[in-house]
C-alpha cells in the first residue's frame, strides 16, 4: 500500500523520491516551533470579552493571514527539504535551529509589517475613494505606529530576516547536494536540486539588492527608500521565471553538464 | 500484526482503507495546532490565585467543554479525511492551512459565544425557575457583553467561520474523489465519498440560510434574526438525515450509478 | 531489529504485546496537550526581570515539581493504556477528549494546590522548629488564599478532577476488555487488564469516599472535613496492595476462571 | 531504502546504530516540551506596537539566540542518546520527565543569565572604547538587575540547573550501558557508551566544582566567587580533551579493557 500511495497519490515531490517519508524528531520539534509561531501571532492579540473587542479582534484577520501564510511558506519549503533529501545530519540540526530562531524572532515583526500594510491601504483606499480627509489620518498612523523616516530601518530590519530564511534554504540544498552520492540521487533529482538552488540563489539576490538600497537610504536618509526596497521583492516573480527557463530543459538533454 | 489491528481494533474506518495510517508532518502540524487551539479557549482566563479567582475559574467549565467540544469535532473530521485518503499534495496543503487558520481565528469568538450562551441560559433558568429579578440582570448582561441589536452582526461573523470550515471539508472530500482513481478508491469507497460530499454540501447551504437570515436582519435592523440565523443549525439533523437515507442504499445496488 | 528492541529493551510492557507502538495523531493530539498543560503550569508565573522575582521565580520550584509529576503520572497511565492496546475507535477518542479536558482544566487548580500545601508546610514546619510567631502568619495565610470554611468546597473540586480522570481509566480499560477478542488478547493480558480496571476501580472508590466527606462536610459546615478528605487518599497505598495481592496469583492457575 | 539511509546518509550517528529511529511518544512529549521552552524565552518579551517596541524587541536578538542554542544543545543530547539507544523504560521516563522539568524551570533563569551577559559586555565595551561614562551606567545596571553581591547566589542556581541535566544524562548512558547485552550492543557501542559517560562525568565533575566556589562565596561574602564560578566552566574544553584522548584509542585495541 505504501508503494502505491507514493506513486500515485502525492505527485508533489515531482521527481523526487521521498526519502524523508518517515518524519524525525527534527521535524517534530520543527512543526511545534512552526504551529508554536503561527498561533503567537494571533495571541499578541488579548480575547475579546464583549461585542466591541469581539469585532477589533475580528479586524485582526487580515494581518493574521498575511502573517500565517508567510509562515506556511517557510514551512512548505521546509517540508519539501525534508521530504526529499531525509537528511538529518548535524550541519542541517544547526541550519535548521539558525530557521526556527529567524521564524519565531520574526513572527512579530511580521505581524507588525502585516498589520501596517493593511491599516495603509485601507486608509489610502479610503483616502481615495471616499474623502480627502483620511489623507490626514494616514499621516498620524505614520506617527503612531512608524515615522516615514525610520522606514529604512525597518526595512534593513525585514531585508536581514527574508535573507536569513533564504540562505539557510539555499545552505540546506547545497549541503543535500554534496551529499547527492551518498543520498544515491538520480540524474533529475540532481538536475532538479540545481534548479531549486538557481532559484533560491537568485531570490537571496533580490533580497541583497533590497538591503543595499535601504542601508543607503538609511545612511542617507533617504525616506522613500524603503519604499523602494519593499518593492523590489516584486522582481522575484521575473527573476524566478528566468532561471526556471533556463532550468527547466529535459534533464535528458542535460545529462552531459550533470553527469 | 499491523494488518490485524487495521481489520479489527479500528472499526471507524468503516468501508475506508486506511491510507493516512502513517501520519506526515501536514497532520502533525496541524494537531499542535488544535492543541494549541484548545489550550488558549482557556488561556484566555487567568491563573487563579486564591479561592475567589478558583471558584471563578471553575465557573468556566461549561463554556469551556463546549469549545473544546466544537474544535474536537473539527479535529474529528480532519482526522478522518486524512485517514480515509492520505492526501498530502499542494492543494490539500493550501486548503489545510486555511482551515488552521479558522480554527485558529474562531477560538476566541467561540469561547466568546459559549460564554454568552452559558450565562445567558443560567440566568434564563434561574429568572423562570427562581425570581422575576434575574430578568433585570439578564438585560444588564446583554448590555455588557453584547446588545441585542447587534446580534445580527455576530452571527454574521459565526456563519463564516462554520461555512469556511464546511466549505473546506467539501472541497477537501471532492478532491479526493477527483483523485480516486490515483487512489485506487473502491467503488463502496467512491459511494461513501460521494455521500460525505452530499451530507457537508447539506450543511453548508443550510449556514448559508443562516448568512442569509443574519445579513437580511443585519440590513433591516431585525434584532431577533440573530436567534433565527442561530436556531436553523438545528436542520442539520433532518437534512442529515434524508441525505443519508438516500444514499444509505446498499451500494451493491448502486454500482451503475457509481461505474 | 525491531522485534528484538520490544522483546528486550523494552520491559515495561511487561505481559503486553505493544499494539499501540505506532502511535497515531490521538497521542500526537494529546502529547501536545499535555506538554501545554506542563508548560501552563508554569507560565502563571510572571518571567523575572531582576534578582529578586528570580529567586521568587526559583521558589516555584517545588509546587511545579509537584504538578508536573501528577500530569506525568496521568500521562504514564495514557501512554500504557494506548501502547498495550492500540485501540483508536470513536469511544477511545470521546474519552481521551475528556481526559484532555479534565487535564487542562486542573492544571492551574492543581498549581494552587501545590503551592498551597508547600507554602503551608513550610510555615508549619518553621512554627514548630524556630517560632511560635509564625503560627500567626500561618493564619494570615489561609485568609489570603483560602480560609479554613471554604476547604471542603475545595476538596470537592479536586475529588472530581480525581474521579474524572480514574473514571476515564475505568472506560478505557473496560472498552479494551470488551474488544479483548478483536484485539486477539492473550489469557494473561485479560487477566493483567482485569487486574488493572480492579485497581483503577478501587482508586475511583477511594476518590467517591473523600467526595462524601467533603460534601458532607461542606452541608455540616464541618471544617476539617477537608482535611480528612484528602488524607483518605493515603488508602491507595493499602488499596493497591490488597488488589494486587488477590490478582497476582500466576495467571496459569487462574486460567478456569477467565477462560 | 531505509537501510540505505542509515547507512550513508545519517553520518551523525558514528558507529552506533540508530536503536530509536522511530520515535516514541516520550519523545514526540519532550520534543513539545522543548518547543515550548524554546518560544517562552522569546515570549518573555511583549508583541512590539510600534516602530520603537519593534527594535527594542530586536534589540533582544542575541540573548534570545544565547538561550536558544543552550535548549538546543541539550536538545541534541536528548535527541542522541535516544536515537542511540531507543530505550524507553520507566526509569528512562523519570529521568526525562526531570530534564524536562529542568529545561522548562531553567528557561526564564537562562534567558535572564543571557540578557545580563549581553547587557554587561555591551556596555563594558562602550565603557573601554567609548567613553568612560559607561561604566556609572554599568555600575548601574547591576543595582538594577542584579546586585554583585547576589552573584554568588545566582551562580548557586545556575550550577544546580547545570548539573541537573549532564547528572540525569550520566544516569541516562548508565542506565544503557547497563542493559548493554538486552540492546545487543557491540562492542564499539559499549565504548563509545563509556566514553561518553567519561565526558559527561568530567563535565559534572567541573560543575560541581563551581557549585563549591559558588557555595564558598556565598558563606564568606566573597563577592567575585560569581565570576570564578563562571569562569570554571572554560575547563570544559580542556578536560574533554584528554578524556577524549584517553578514549579515542581504537576501540579493536582496547577491546581486553572491556571485554
Amino acid at each position: 500500500m505504501r508503494q502505491l500511495v507514493k506513486k500515485k497519490g502525492e505527485p508533489m515531490y515531482g521527481i523526487f523520491t521521498a526519502r524523508g517519508r518517515d518524519a524525525s524528531r527534527l521535524e517534530q520539534l520543527s512543526d511545534c516551533v512552526f504551529a508554536l509561531a503561527i498561533t503567537m501571532s494571533l495571541l499578541s492579540t488579548q480575547a475579546p470579552r464583549n461585542f466591541d473587542e469581539l469585532t477589533l479582534f475580528i479586524s485582526d484577520v487580515v494581518p493574521f493571514t498575511l502573517s500565517m501564510v508567510a509562515v506556511m511558506w517557510i514551512w512548505h519549503g521546509h517540508y519539501q527539504f525534508f521530504m526529499r533529501y531525509g537528511l538529518r545530519d548535524i550541519r542541517i540540526i544547526v541550519l535548521n535551529t539558525f530557521m526556527m530562531l529567524i521564524v519565531l524572532f520574526f513572527i512579530y515583526p511580521l505581524k507588525f509589517l502585516s498589520t501596517w500594510l493593511v491599516s495603509y491601504f485601507t486608509l489610502l483606499a479610503k483616502a481615495l475613494l471616499i474623502s480627502n480627509e483620511y489623507f490626514r489620518e494616514l499621516n498620524q498612523m505614520g506617527t503612531q505606529m512608524i515615522p516615514w523616516s525610520d522606514m529604512p530601518e525597518l526595512m534593513i530590519i525585514y531585508d536581514c530576516g527574508f535573507l536569513s530564511i533564504y540562505i539557510a534554504f539555499v545552505l540546506m540544498y547545497r549541503h543535500a547536494i554534496k551529499n547527492g552520492d551518498s543520498l544515491n540521487l538520480s540524474e533529475a533529482e540532481v538536475h532538479a536540486t540545481k534548479s531549486i538552488i538557481a532559484h533560491y540563489t537568485g531570490i537571496v539576490a533580490i533580497g541583497l539588492i533590497s538591503l543595499f538600497i535601504a542601508l543607503l537610504g538609511f545612511l542617507i536618509d533617504w525616506e522613500f527608500s524603503g519604499l523602494f526596497a519593499g518593492v523590489i521583492y516584486a522582481l522575484i516573480g521575473p527573476v524566478s521565471y528566468f532561471i526556471g527557463r533556463k532550468y527547466d530543459k529535459p534533464p535528458l538533454n542535460s545529462t552531459s553538464d550533470h553527469a
